[in-house]
C-alpha cells in the first residue's frame, strides 16, 4: 500500500444554495411566506450565494410561478450574492425586471435532453446565449451557463466529452462569464468528474467551472470530493438533499448542503456556513414542504456526538 | 483553477460484503431460508469475500444466533472466502469448530465504547487477541483485528490518532495478520481518513489495512474514495445499505456495496461484481427483512439509462 499519499484540498470552498430552486422546482407550490421562512433561516446558516427561484414558464414550473413576488422581498437580505435560473431571453429579462442580474442560463449538452426539457436542440439553446448575457450584462449582473447532462443524458445516453467541450466554449464565446456542469441525472462518478473537468478547463481557459451534482446514486459527495481535488471551489448543494423523493424510485436530489459543508469543514476547509444552523434551515425547510427530506446526516439527527465532545479535529 | 489534478486509483478493489452480519445483526431474525437465498443471491454477484456472521452471544444478537447453522451451509459455495466475527476466545473456538477460520476480533479503540459493546476496556480486549490469533492459526486461517470507534465514539468524543495508532501497533504485536479501521458512528471526513491511515500504515508497514465505513451522514463514499485514493484495496460494503434504518433518526447502515461498485466499475477500478446481480441480491435482500433498504441507487432503480445505452466510458 503506497503511503505517499496526500488529500490536496483548497482552504475555502464557495457553496451555492440552490434548494429554494431545484429543491423546490417539483414540489407542489409552497406559499409565498413559507418560502420566506426558508429563506430566513438560510441567510442565517451564513451561506452568501443563493439561487433563489427561476423565471420560467410558470405553467412549465408552478412551483416557481411566483418569482417576481420573491425577488421583491430580497432587499431585506442585502449581503446575499442572488442569482436565478433562466430558459431564454424573455426569462432574463423578467429577471433583470425583478431585481435579479445574476443570471443562469441552462444549455442541454445533449439533443434528446434539451428537446424535451426546452423544446429546442442544443444549437438552438446555444444560439440565445448572447442575448441573455448581454441582458445580464447591461443590468450590472453576470451570466453562468449550466450545461446540463454534461456526463449523460436519460435519451441519448453518455454525453461525449468533446461534444460537452464544445457547448462550454461556445457558450463562453458567445458571453457567457462563467461555466456550471451538471449531472442532471445523477450518473457521474468520480473518474468521470475529474475527466470533464479538465478538459473542460482546457477548452475554456480563465472561465470558473462550477459542478451540480444530484445524489440519485449516492455518489454525490464523492464526485463533490473529486471535483474539489481537481480544483473546483464553486459547487451547488441543496438543504436537506431536497429535489428528490426518498420513497420514490428516481429520487434525484441534489447533493445535501449539510453533508456537503459538515465534510468539507471537518476536512478543514471553510464554507462560512454554519451547521447547526443549516439544520434549523433543513427543518423549516421540510416544514414548508411537508415531507421527509432525502439528507441523510439531517435524518441522523446531525452529529450524535456534540461538537464540544469532539473537541479539536484530530 | 489549477489543471494538473489526476485521479490516481488502483486497477482493482477487494471489496468484503458485510451485509450477513454487520447488516443483520440489528434487523428481527431472519430465517435460515431467507439467509440461504440471500448468499444464494449475493454469490452470484460475483463478491468473493463475504463476511457471513459472527459468532456471539446469541442473546445480545438474536438475530445471528443460527451462526453454527449457517456455516454448516457454505460448503454448497466452494469459491468464496468466508469470515466471521468474534468478540473474545470462546466465539473463535466456536469459529473454528464450525469450520470458520478466517476471523475479525473487534477491537474498540476507545474505552467507552469497548465498555459499553464488549464489557471490558481497550486494553482487556486486546489482551484477548493472542489468543484469538493462535485459534485462526492453528486451523489454517487468519485474523483482522477490527478497530471499532477508530475516528470517533459516541461516548468519548474523537478518538486520538496516537490511541488509534497504538491499538493497531498492539493487535499486530499480538498477532494479527490485518487490520480494519472502523468508522462506528459514521462521523469520519475524508482528510481524517487519509490522516489516520497514514498514521496507522506508518506504524504497523506491512500489515494490510481495510476500511469499514458507515454513511449515516452522506459521506460514506466520499471516505471510501479518499481511502482508495490513499492505496487501501480492501473496503467493506452491505448490500442495499443494510444496517441502518432509513426512516430512523440515527440511520446508520454501512456504505451501500451497489453503490461503492456502481463508482468503482464507472472509474475503471474492477471489482469483480456485477451489478444488474447486486440489485436482484438487493431485492432478495429486501424481501428477507421485509422493509425498504437504504441504498440510493437501489431506490434509484439502478441506472435511469440503459448500460447499452450509455456504450462505453466516456
Amino acid at each position: 500500500m503506497p503511503s505517499d499519499f496526500d488529500l490536496v484540498l483548497p482552504t475555502e470552498i464557495d457553496v451555492r444554495e440552490v434548494g429554494m430552486r431545484d429543491g423546490l422546482q417539483l414540489e407542489a407550490p409552497v406559499p409565498l411566506e413559507g418560502k420566506l421562512a426558508m429563506l430566513d433561516a438560510l441567510v442565517a446558516t451564513g451561506v452568501r450565494r443563493i439561487e433563489v427561484t427561476s423565471f420560467v414558464s410558470p405553467k412549465a414550473v408552478p412551483a416557481l410561478a411566483d418569482a417576481d413576488r420573491v425577488a421583491a422581498e430580497l432587499s431585506r437580505w442585502p449581503d446575499v450574492h442572488w442569482s436565478a435560473l433562466v430558459a431564454n431571453p424573455r426569462g432574463a429579462v423578467r429577471a433583470v425586471d425583478a431585481g435579479i442580474a445574476e443570471l443562469e442560463l441552462v444549455v442541454s449538452a445533449s439533443d434528446g435532453h434539451s428537446r424535451a426539457n426546452a423544446g429546442r436542440s442544443t444549437a438552438e439553446a446555444l444560439a440565445g446565449v448572447g442575448e441573455v448575457a448581454d441582458l445580464a450584462h447591461g443590468a450590472g449582473g453576470s451570466l453562468e451557463v449550466v450545461v446540463a447532462t454534461a456526463w449523460d443524458c436519460p435519451f441519448d445516453g453518455r454525453t461525449p466529452i468533446a461534444r460537452t467541450v464544445d457547448v462550454c466554449r461556445a457558450a463562453v464565446t458567445a458571453g457567457a462569464d462563467a461555466l456550471c456542469l451538471g449531472d442532471t441525472i445523477g450518473t457521474t462518478t468520480p473518474a468521470r468528474v475529474v475527466r470533464l473537468l479538465d478538459a473542460v478547463r482546457r477548452a475554456c481557459p480563465g472561465t470558473p467551472v462550477a459542478v451540480h451534482f444530484h445524489d440519485t446514486r449516492g455518489t454525490g459527495q464523492a464526485n463533490a470530493l473529486a471535483a474539489v481535488q481537481a480544483g473546483v471551489t464553486q459547487l451547488d448543494a441543496s438543504v436537506g438533499g431536497l429535489g428528490g423523493c426518498p420513497f420514490a424510485p428516481g429520487a434525484s436530489g441534489n447533493i445535501a448542503t449539510e453533508e456537503l459543508v459538515y465534510w468539507l469543514e471537518e476536512s478543514d476547509v471553510r464554507t462560512g456556513i454554519d451547521l447547526d444552523a443549516l439544520l434549523a434551515a433543513a427543518r423549516v425547510t421540510e416544514e414548508a414542504v411537508g415531507h421527509p427530506l432525502p439528507s441523510s446526516l439531517y435524518r441522523a439527527g446531525g452529529r450524535s456526538v456534540p461538537r464540544t465532545a469532539l473537541g479539536a479535529p484530530a
